[in-house]
């Protein structure tokens, strides 16, 4: 089994543009991967790909191979897939609530496909017994579109549930989230800009 | 052990104002509320209490013994606290995606409390096995206060992670999460109302 990562550094994650700075999302993205990376290492899986449309913020990652490709996500993800000889991993470069027994547990499964949703219809990770055998196709409702394509192709899925798995950083309010159940890098990195801020609803943010 | 739910239809759920009337919004904290009873007394809870400011609402439920009070959230749960003699299972109503295995993963927990996070800092379910330690403080991060509470009064808590059991409905955008991974009532009601509006972000809701 190997895991593929896709990232992307610059002009990350323009959906926090209301509360972070170009500098400070690409910063931003750059930690989660990296926990990410660790989370996916403990794990116990040795072989780890990045794909990526350039080497930015990639510079001094160590002991990967980085896949450079222009395409869109789902071009070099199929590529990708198809040319694998053993399952794969695919897991979202924005999910710093991930641990290494949430990946343990993923692989584990006993179906060919285990799928973790992301919020908002999303896929965060894919677990693919059998590449040759499968296409993804990530935006828009990709959950549900996965686990179409698990069905149409005759293969079992799993959906695995979990809180923390299934929260990707896109909106404002996912920082909300990292602050309160997160740790590591990512979080420390928020929690010197932001705090929590309490009302009767949702908390929210405010800054420092 | 027994389980208790807060409940209010009167005006509820205001936060859904912007896509739901106020009619459409106690009709749908209703059928929320049925799809909760039925997952925990399918879990084999038999007793099941509902605190409500009134029976409105609850003029039609049979089985279950009503508490009528007045008083915020924490001042009826705290009252309710102090004269259990059992654990209790606190659940909100607004958790359509939960399901009978949830609650026995969470009441079977070895910890004298096993907390189940809401979206954005809230508390959606907790298990309390000595009531007459612990008090309640809803609204804002209670989440937090709630991990609080317990590590000063020297309890242990386990955090259930579960991304179906986290979801509960107050904002429009948890009615996305009800139509992609929910089954029953409330499901159907919303599907009959909105259909998923996929873009290149999270999928959104329109109007059918």
């Amino acid at each position: 089994m190997k895991a593929v990562i896709p990232f992307k550094k610059a002009h990350a994650k323009s959906r926090l543009s209301p509360v972070l700075s170009q500098e400070e999302r690409e910063e931003l993205v750059e930690l989660m991967l990296n926990q990410v990376i660790d989370s996916v290492k403990e794990a116990g899986i040795e072989t780890i790909d990045i794909l990526s449309p350039s080497m930015y913020g990639l510079e001094n990652l160590r002991g990967f191979r980085v896949y450079l490709d222009k395409r869109d996500l789902n071009g070099v993800l199929n590529s990708y897939l198809e040319q694998a000889e053993e399952a794969v991993l695919i897991v979202m470069a924005d999910l710093p609530l991930l641990s290494p027994n949430h990946i343990k547990e993923i692989t584990s499964t006993k179906e060919d496909i285990c799928i973790v949703p992301g919020k908002g219809g999303g896929t965060n990770i894919l677990f693919i017994r059998n590449p040759s055998r499968y296409r993804v196709m990530y935006y828009g409702s990709s959950f549900l579109t996965h686990c179409s394509i698990a069905a149409e192709s005759g293969q079992n899925i799993e959906v695995y549930d979990s809180f923390l798995a299934s929260t990707d950083i896109d909106e404002p309010e996912d920082l909300v989230e990292l602050l309160i159940h997160g740790k590591g890098a990512a979080k420390d990195y928020i929690s010197r800009k932001f705090r929590l801020e309490i009302s009767r609803g949702r908390v929210g943010l405010s800054l420092i």
